[in-house]
């Protein structure tokens, strides 16, 4: 077994999830430590964790900054089981969820404006080092213990396996359609790719009014995107007459590939003041024309995740609109099997692993 | 003589300018006609017309679009000789100026948003075919006839000549600076590139309250940005030392770079949540890394002169402000050598030919 946090940092808390400790990204049982449940704290038995396509970038190291054994999952929905002494917010039983990360400065202009997820010290849930110096191990894991300031509440009528992608993926689209200025019922949306993410941006495009356009280059995709999904329409990116026809006629784009792409077509297809926003961080530049920037006024923006409060109105939104994630909950044991089909798109549209009913049969 | 417009349209005002008949730019004395005016229409005697980099990459086609010949000049003050019967904006003997556009459809969404810049059947001042498909010509001329929208007040207070730049190289700065929001008193503005739109960017950034850093790439132009033009700093691009320093300092920043060229430092001093506004137009695609886009939710966004309406509230303001460019005022037949001259950014920081007074010596 990997040399645990517990033996550097004197964390007391056994834990039990699934690691990787090397670059073939293959996950194992794991036991490792956690801090005891400081007065800030809310101890969470993790019940499910979404997978990411995070999860499977850094297992692998395909960013080049993981730090082995790697514990990943960062879409945890679980109970809680304890509160700190100054914990008001939380209470034992309750569903809760914690997302991508799990600290910040607290003190700097983005924290003091609900933007922890843009603080220069904002602690990702795993692979990064906690303000006490130890690692963060994430929720593919049995319990986790979170400053409260980085739980929020799951609303009671919403499944929890299929609200644990909203922690990731639904605030990641959520965020920029309010930031940018989207939710103005009537305007058109494009969304570029129909994966983990697009699949949710359909789902709150639909219920902040917006007429909705999927941009997919996989045309098998069109009958889910518009009779399950409920897109308006659906365009196949290399049909040049029909990308032609629809040129000039979207408000906003929520891109959502990662992988290096044109633009340019994407840009075409807003009208003058348009916005496309990117959230996919493919690892190499992309090419940008200038003209329909300056010529339509149109701008190309980025987000990351959002602020904690913002989450929490994310997934109110979502409680009050019925909006979740559709998923295929597998076990634990099946996560090596769902990387494989993940890297190959072979899920509608997130899996989620059942952690809570499938972890304990695991245990060395 | 080139043949002349009356011919095809059967205008019957005399009119005479300089043109550009081939790709070598060199511009020579041309009689050609314009439009009797209208009920709808301003008759202007041109007084001054400014000089913009865009005159110069049409004279020689750099943009493949330039139909010979060509009488440039899109940066028009004068006085009002003549109105037509539906006329009550303006009363002859009034200053007035004319910038890049002559024309819209007038009854699209964004001509109904004053947006007539961004119609798609638009009207350049020259070099475009006119609503009546007559050819048009710009200001290296003695007289022009231009329907009201299109026509704008000078404040009594600014001397005409350093005036007329407004037209186009201050709306260019001014209408981004009010829509992507930074008119905002004690932000920090960046302003990459120091000519005839920096120079200008500067004057409306300390007029609305900015911090104000020039980034160029030319050290010996510290001393005039900061000690004459207000620049609150000076940063020279290939400092790299200084550039690290500047890093996440800058709220927005207009760059005015007409030249292919890097973006991914111009982002490194944004702050999070900053905006990188482009004004230039480089030929070919720059490369654009989303990283910085995303983690730190910065945008790179475009804009293109502005509005009727804004650009007479942009010249209210520069009345109010008495803001005007710094030019060289030079006369009709010096246009050639300046135009040596500006491609050689060998001016200081535009130059206005003194057309009334200078015109009619040359005729032939």
């Amino acid at each position: 077994m990997a040399k645990s946090a517990v033996e550097e940092h004197e964390h007391t808390q056994k834990a039990f999830g699934f690691a990787a400790t090397d670059s073939s990204g293959f996950l194992s049982p794991f036991h490792f430590f956690r801090r005891e449940n400081g007065a800030e704290d809310v101890t969470i038995q993790i019940k499910y964790c979404g997978v990411c396509h995070s999860d499977l970038h850094c297992v692998k190291n395909e960013w080049g900054f993981t730090r082995y054994p790697i514990v990943p999952g960062h879409e945890i929905v679980g109970e809680v089981t304890k509160v700190g002494n100054n914990v008001e917010k939380f209470k034992v039983g309750e569903c809760v969820g914690v997302g991508v990360m799990v600290g910040s400065c607290g003190m700097c202009e983005l924290c003091g404006q609900d933007l922890e997820n843009y603080c220069s010290d904002m602690v990702f849930t795993y692979n990064a080092r906690d303000k006490d110096g130890s690692r963060t191990y994430g929720g593919y894991s049995d319990m986790i213990v979170v400053n409260q300031r980085f739980v929020v509440n799951i609303p009671d009528n919403l499944p929890p396996d299929a609200a644990a992608p909203l922690l990731c993926a639904g605030i990641t689209v959520y965020s920029p359609m309010k930031y940018y200025g989207m939710a103005m019922s009537g305007k058109h949306l494009g969304v570029s790719g129909l994966g983990g993410l697009g699949h949710i941006a359909i789902k709150f495009g639909k219920a902040f009014g917006l007429k909705v356009t999927v941009i997919s280059t996989s045309p098998q995709k069109e009958d889910e995107a518009v009779n399950k999904l409920g897109a308006d329409c659906f365009l196949v990116s290399t049909d040049a007459a029909k990308m032609k026809a629809a040129m000039g006629t979207m408000d906003f784009i929520i891109d959502t590939i990662s992988v290096v792409h044109n633009l340019a077509p994407l840009l075409d297809l807003l009208r003058a003041n348009g916005k496309l926003i990117t959230v996919g961080l493919p690892e190499k530049p992309l090419e940008l024309s200038v003209f329909p920037l300056v010529l339509g006024r149109k701008m190309v923006g980025g987000s990351y995740i959002g602020g904690m409060k913002e989450a929490q109105e994310m997934l109110d939104f979502c409680g009050k609109h019925n909006i979740t994630a559709d998923i295929e909950l597998i076990k634990m044991d099946y996560i090596n099997t769902a990387f494989e089909r993940l890297a190959k798109s072979d899920v509608r549209y997130r899996f989620v692993i059942d952690v809570a009913n499938s972890i304990s049969a695991c245990k060395m």
